[in-house]
């Protein structure tokens, strides 16, 4: 088998084409990364400084955090998970390629919904892994489910399953997670849950995979609501029977995550009221942009039940995504992802809205977008 | 093809048992790991103190860092290498990962002397890519040659070298890089080089791959001569042609690493005095190993020309080395390495010392163990 080649992220380009509008003195205002504009929390922050000047440190797995999180299972879910089922890991990337790769040989076929974050195809395509990529559209809130799974003949080998879901911030509910499990149990299709948007939603909150099937494999992290993209510490739940696989790759492929990250993530378990806050700048966010939709002549979007994004069909507007992103932050300063990053086939006619900045900065970009949009020629 | 199975590393075993009798109230010191005992140098640490008070931080590459190790491969070894051929990575490990994964398919056969670090064939064979190792004894100082890659028939995809080496420090010459550059590039073979431990030489300093052959690919980190291992934080030097394709995995499946690592890595850079006197610590507790040598009966090592490491051959007393180095720990409290883990055939009668922690804590531990190898009966 040959080296498969691999797309760059489209948002990095704009990224980078935002970053040159701001060296020349432009000001931009980023809506195209999926990432918190807050810091860590300062319990995080404090807890780091204290490890700073007291603790020279070393290769270390946490096995606090470990407990931590095992707790957050049993408490949030009502679960129970073993803490040596749990591996640390640099970022929910790493904890992907953990995953697939102890999970999926080459050839194999893991099933996903598209859209879907860029990462999940490219990642299992590094790895020889075939992505069987169904299109979910608007009616089916842009979610896998137990029917689709259901009339794929053959099986395929793995489920990858998001919710909250990026780019669209959808949320699979309870019995939607139950008939999953059931039909990927039957089937013997293992099941993979990014459950990295968790803590983030606007209604009901959002259910782990690990109540319906104790032997799904979970990612998350600490780069979302825990507001710590920067420090890349995610972790990954597995089964008892595939622990020793999992940690065999841990400590070969990448050792354990940065050490002061993990200290750090500790503490912010105990930053609640800072990040509630944040969750609220997040909730007012999302409704000055479902305020601004019918301003901006956007019709078509998914219901963001939670995670931080608006995805919008901008078909009337274009079919060249990239394009447009790049024409909007050229005439307004407002930086996008264009839908092709998350979707390489109905993409085009997609854009992705971050509204993870601060309020602000949301209202000044809504402000700049409103008369661009008005402004621009339907193609149809 | 399915999932492989992978070892773990042994070392881990032992770690976990040297923790356990740490709880237990006993005095344990630790020669079992590869890293130094030492903090990251104050100037990093005072840098992040700085990152952490002032910048919110986000995902991010540091430009500034790739440019400072760009000026690095100029003034140390003469080579111009472009920052934009430089990819940042959670460690050497990920930069592993990225190299073989971007570098080879599923069945490509990858060449590498046996003994040598436990995750390289672990990290190949995780991609399902077949490590052929090439058993390398101390006559040739446990390093391949030109002439052993010429003999290979056919020719592998790629070949890994590592000077200094692990678990045996012992450095490949000028010459020997030249040679081996040549065989490869006559041979259209891969060359991949973890250079991981340059910086840290007791003879002539070592010299890089990029000397020789400005297409190799070149593996390092901040985890070794910078004391920075719990930072994760690592680099891959690839050659224009290939910088797409290792770029495009770094954003897919690792994204960057940690942000507040790479300002404090970039503020080790200006910490040499303090750099240069853990080298020495290095230099001194190597020479009381060598002194020790004879006392402690072992007349077979391999010459420790870099690295912080003694790989000692104790099949006089042992070709158990994993139970060697468990009754080691248990009646002196000296946690060692069992060669097991650099090499599955011969390791069963070696074991590794590493010389990274205190002089104090090298003395205590050779005063310990000189009487227990005194009394250990030979078995040959």
């Amino acid at each position: 088998m040959t080296v498969p080649a691999i797309d760059s992220f489209h948002a990095l380009s704009i990224g980078a084409l935002a970053h040159r509008l701001e060296q020349q003195g432009r000001s931009v205002i980023h809506l195209e990364f999926g990432q918190p504009s807050t810091p860590a929390p300062k319990g995080a922050i404090a807890r780091a400084h204290h490890v700073l000047d007291t603790d020279p440190m070393g290769y270390w797995e946490s096995e606090p955090l470990k407990e931590r999180i095992a707790a957050h299972y049993a408490t949030t879910y009502g679960v129970s998970v073993a803490p040596e089922r749990i591996v640390l890991t640099c970022g929910a990337s790493a904890a992907l390629v953990l995953a697939f790769s102890s999970c999926f040989g080459p050839g194999a076929r893991v099933a996903l919904a598209r859209p879907g974050y860029v990462a999940y195809r490219n990642t299992l395509r590094a790895l020889h892994i075939e992505p069987v990529e169904l299109a979910c559209g608007p009616a089916e809130r842009f979610q896998l489910s137990a029917a689709r799974i259901a009339a794929l003949d053959p099986a395929p080998a793995g489920v990858l399953v998001a919710s909250p879901a990026n780019p669209t911030g959808t949320v699979l509910s309870g019995p939607e997670l139950h008939d999953i499990a059931r039909i990927c149990r039957e089937r013997r299709i293992t099941l993979v849950s990014d459950e990295i948007y968790h803590g983030l939603t606007y209604g009901e909150p959002a259910h782990s995979m690990l109540e319906y099937d104790p032997d799904a494999i979970i990612i998350n992290s600490f780069s979302k609501y825990y507001s710590m993209a920067p420090w890349r510490l995610g972790w990954l739940v597995v089964p008892e029977m595939r622990v020793d696989a999992a940690r065999a790759r841990m400590g070969n492929m990448f050792l354990p995550p940065s050490a002061l990250s993990q200290h750090a993530a500790l503490a912010a378990f105990d930053c609640q009221d800072e990040l509630q806050g944040h969750l609220a700048t997040y909730r007012k966010n999302r409704d000055l942009f479902l305020q601004a939709l019918a301003p901006l002549g956007l019709n078509h979007i998914a219901p963001p039940d939670g995670a931080f994004y608006i995805y919008a069909d901008i078909g009337h507007l274009s079919d060249d995504s990239l394009e447009f992103c790049r024409e909007l932050l050229l005439d307004t300063g407002v930086a996008t992802a264009p839908g092709l990053d998350f979707d390489p086939v109905e993409g085009g006619h997609f854009i992705r809205f971050s509204f993870a900045a601060s309020t602000e900065r949301v209202t000044e970009a809504l402000a700049r977008m409103i008369p661009w949009f008005a402004a621009r020629p339907r193609i149809k």
